[in-house]
């Protein structure tokens, strides 16, 4: 009998959210699932990790095929504890970060929490998707988002990549119609920033306070094979993702004011 | 008379580290300061934003030239409400970050939440420097640092880079003495990841917790051209940090799984 696949799942939402609960019954379709998801909100996490505070696990939900825990840490924190302590001995097939509530194309890729996870899965040696329809309502359809997700996870896991890099996926699903999807676009990360206003406002004692709000400026609207143009036009956006930050074509520059 | 240079400061270590008292001292050489630093330490951060709650700023220090802010959220957050809020009418010419309190290169610079706000710095159309000495001792000697940073950040404003590009350097300086440190060097960041170990613990009441630690594997010890390396043998490592995450090599795969 063939052994039943791994998967490990995450979010940035926390356990008990309903894009959570959708991925949960996505991923179960692969294989055996184990969960480590925060046990509170954590969108807009990035790659943080937890330095100065214990960390708290619960475990939430167990049957046959699926164990559900809540960390009190981030979602890399999540990831780290899984493959480095609770399934360190066993080989995981898949990480699976999401469904999140709202998109992570373009920039938000570096904010995201979901992504975040899905870049740390990423480095133990096995495929990772991240997943994030752009409805960032709590009560969101998830359908079209795990039926592509569906196609996507099947075709990385029966043709897996053999160039020997990690293979992290951001996966972007318009808030359109099913129907309307135009289908599947392999894409490069917008570039475009947010700009942000800070709502300021007293609390009840008087002290004031400020409160992150923003609005992302594409900065290549005309560009087609971006994230951002393929969500806009229809398609499900799919970037692969690394993680050399490096600057090369600055690299000459700094060598000549540094010399 | 010359319009004197507006520097912005903040770190990941909190308004109170050791670190920042040596950074306002360093960049008060180049301009008025302006610095708004977590209230709180925030090494671990890497590019979090604060969504769900509201965040307090106190000034904390005003003088002739300087003027310091902590504020209760991440790095990125300070960054965000000094260039959308407090500085927003005014030209900014740097930013600094940190100096922190521990290496971030390598790997780290994804982690690093004085890497994160030298990045979200970058964004708005200045320089940015991140500091980071390989001491992590909270009472760390930052004279080679600073005397590093300042032949640095002088070159960069002296001789901007016109490529139309961000500019933003992490700069890691190694631990030894000043007198032993052979120069600077331009590099890629090093390839390689951290393994933890999750110390396991129970809190009075009996309730396990879990403490993250680890240690760093270098993925490729041999390279010469990687700030490992330099900092491993006694230079200044110079890394030029841009955001585009795409992995372009990968794209031809699944373009050809996806279809």
């Amino acid at each position: 009998m063939k052994k039943r696949r791994l998967i490990f799942l995450t979010n940035d939402d926390g356990y008990a959210a309903k894009g959570f609960a959708a991925a949960i019954e996505l991923v179960r379709e692969f294989g055996d699932v184990v969960a480590v998801a925060p046990a509170t909100p954590q969108s807009g996490r990035s790659q943080a990790i937890t330095m100065y505070e214990p960390i708290f696990l619960e475990l939430k939900h167990s049957e046959p095929g699926l164990e559900v825990y809540s960390f009190s840490g981030t979602p890399v924190d999540c990831v780290k504890f899984a493959f480095d302590h609770l399934l360190a001995d066993r080989k995981v097939d898949l990480v699976v970060s999401g469904i999140n509530h709202g998109s992570n194309s373009a920039i938000n890729v570096l904010y995201s929490g979901t992504m975040g996870a899905a870049i740390e899965g990423s480095f133990y040696g096995c495929p990772a998707v991240g997943l994030s329809p752009t409805d960032h309502n709590p009560d969101a359809d998830f359908e079209a988002a795990k039926e592509y997700a569906r196609t996507i996870i099947s075709s990385v896991l029966e043709s897996p990549d053999d160039s020997g890099r990690p293979l992290c996926l951001n996966v972007n699903v318009p808030n359109i119609e099913r129907e309307q999807i135009r289908g599947v676009r392999v894409c490069r990360q917008c570039r475009g920033i947010w700009r942000e206003e800070f709502y300021r406002h007293e609390d009840p004692r008087g002290k004031p306070y400020f409160w992150l709000t923003g609005s992302y400026t594409n900065y290549e609207p005309e560009a087609t094979d971006t994230d951002e143009w393929a969500l806009q036009n229809g398609y499900v956006a799919v970037v692969p993702v690394q993680i050399d930050m490096t600057s090369y074509p600055q690299m000459s520059y700094l060598e000549r004011i540094l010399k």
